[in-house]
This record gives structure tokens, sequence and C-alpha cells, in this order.
């Protein structure tokens, strides 16, 4: 189990990332927000590229939960279960104002001058594709996909597409790009 | 006409933004990367803020050379067109060594703290939108896509899939994410 304290660090780091994104947010804002003295901090965290790896690995914690609730969800058809973890993940981006995905952000901010984070949210985005490959590769095999149909591909695209409608959800403040998304996608991969 | 010291400064902010992002970037490396004095900079630019808006604009205006070169060819059909268009900008960013769009780079890392670049870069996704949607009615017309189609929504749809396509491919430094985007956009809807 966590540390107390080291666990609202991470919890104020994933909300204080999503807004601010790595480089704006100073160690000082996070004790401002945490109330806890900078001391503490560095007990916890080597510096502040540690720590962020680290929310990194509290909000995968998250995805993952999310992922194993709505895709065990046996009562919805496979499909159902996918969509329904998107739909989810949206009321969550609505519970903070619409501030998008903390892979996204950090991915895109990041990637161009650190390869740690690049290759650990790319490593993210991939494990997230891998299990909605399973489920979609149990819709093909009940009939609710084309049998042609490549899960690993389409598990890839719906991820990737995703993102592009996060930014522009978090752009826009508006749940409206996702939804349309998701109408888009599942509509085209259900077609013969 | 520019000045020819404020294109020099605008075409390295460019290269240099879309690497390292907005804040990671200070202006001495941009100075060390033109050899241009600090006076110059600030005859030009009233601060960083100013010269990355400046350079957004500038980035619009080779996206809308490049809408101009692409949609207007009237040797390919309107929806050949519209592909050429994202094959044109693929290798754009093959040439940059897959750093992505500026646009997605940006709207992530500043749209949670600065409502200017947030509701610029949403004005900038908006009106490359837009040309495509006059692509798409065109091939609507043509009976190229089917008649119950709408431009707009499939527009919006094809930009906000290329962004989400854009950051993978800078995770990846792999331009495989953004042709299989458009394979699969494009089979889908020319389904009927």
């Amino acid at each position: 189990m966590l540390h107390v304290t080291k666990q609202r660090f991470l919890d104020a780091g994933l909300s204080l990332l999503l807004k601010h994104g790595y480089h704006d947010l100073g160690i000082q804002a996070l004790l401002d927000d945490t109330g806890i003295p900078k001391g503490s901090f560095y007990h916890h965290f080597r510096d502040k590229e540690d720590f962020a790896l680290q929310v990194i690995d509290r909000y995968m914690e998250g995805v993952h939960a999310g992922l194993d609730a709505c895709l065990g969800e046996r009562n919805l058809p496979p499909l159902g279960r996918v969509r329904h973890f998107f739909y989810m993940t949206q009321l969550h981006y609505e519970s903070e104002g619409y501030m998008g995905c903390l892979l996204g952000g950090l991915g895109q901010e990041l990637s161009g001058v650190n390869d740690q984070f690049r290759q650990k949210i790319e490593a993210c985005f991939s494990a997230i594709a891998e299990r909605m490959a399973g489920c979609l590769e149990e819709a093909r095999q009940q009939g609710d996909l084309p049998p042609e149909s490549d899960p690993q591909a389409l598990a890839g695209l719906l991820v990737n597409c995703w993102e592009g409608a996060a930014l522009r959800s978090r752009l826009r403040h508006d749940p409206a790009p996702l939804m349309a998304m998701l109408d888009f996608y599942f509509r085209a991969v259900t077609l013969p």
C-alpha cells in the first residue's frame, strides 16, 4: 500500500499535470496544492521527472482498473464493453473539465525532448490497445466483427483516433468530438 | 513581405517548437540556433508568447498553401485530393523526423493554461476542417460519398483522427499510424 503522503502527491500531480503539462508545473505549486512540506516531496521522489513518471504509473493503474471493470462486464457483448470503457473515460474527462488524456498531453509535450517519457507513454498506449484487441477478437469470434477483421490493428486505430478526439475535446471543452469519433468507428468496424 | 530576420526567427521557431514544445524552449536556444542577437528578437516580437503565436500563423500559411495545391489539383477526384494533402503532410513529418503536428503539440501543452493559444489552435483546426469539408461535399455531389454523408462532420472526424495518429507517429518515429488511419477512414466513408 502506498504511503498516504506519497498518494496525496500523486493524486494532486495527476490533476495538475493534466492542466499544466510538465514544464509549466513547478514543485512549489504542488506543495501549495497539497500543503505538504518540500522535504517530504524529495523523500518520496528523486526529482520532478521521477515524480511525473510515477504519476503516469498511477494514471495507468486507474486505466487498467477501468478496463478490468468494463471489459470484464460479461452482461454486455464485447463491442459494448469496449464502448462502455470509453463512455466511462468520457465521464472522467467531464469530471475534470475536459482536460483530455494525460498520456496524450505529456506524450505531445515531452516525446521530442525526453526519450524516457516517449518510450513509457508509447508502452502505455500499446498496453491499452492490447487489452482492447483481446475484446475485439472476442467480438470477431462471436461474429460481431467481420471474420477478416484484424483486432490488433483495429485496437490501435481506436486508441489513436480517441486521442485525437480527446485533444479536440480539450480545445473545445466539449465531449462531442469523443462521441462523434466512437459513433464513426463502431459503425465502420461492424460493416461487412 | 516579411523582414528576412523575422523570417529566420519564425522558421527556426517552427522547428524548435515542434521538438521542444513551448515551455522547454528558451529564447536563448533560438538566438543560438539563428545566430541573431537578442535585441533583434525583441524588435520583431513582444515576447515569447507573441513569437509562438506568429509561428503558428506561419505554420498555417504553409498548411493553407498545401491545401491550395492539393485540393486544387483538378486532375484528381475530390477524395484523392484530400488524401493527397495528407500524403504530402506525412512526407513533411518524415522530413522533420516524425515530430508530428505543431498544432497538436502546442494544443496539448498549452490549452489548459492559456486561453489565447487554446482558441487560436481550435480556430486553426476548424479552418482546416472547413476546407476539407468543401472537397468532401464535392465528392458527395459526384457520388464518391454516399448521398446522406455529412461533409462537415466527416471533415472534423478526419482532422481529429489524423491528430491522434500524428501523436502516435511522434511517439514511435513511424509513419505507419498515419497511413493506417487514412486507410481506415477512406474505406469507412465510402461504404454505403
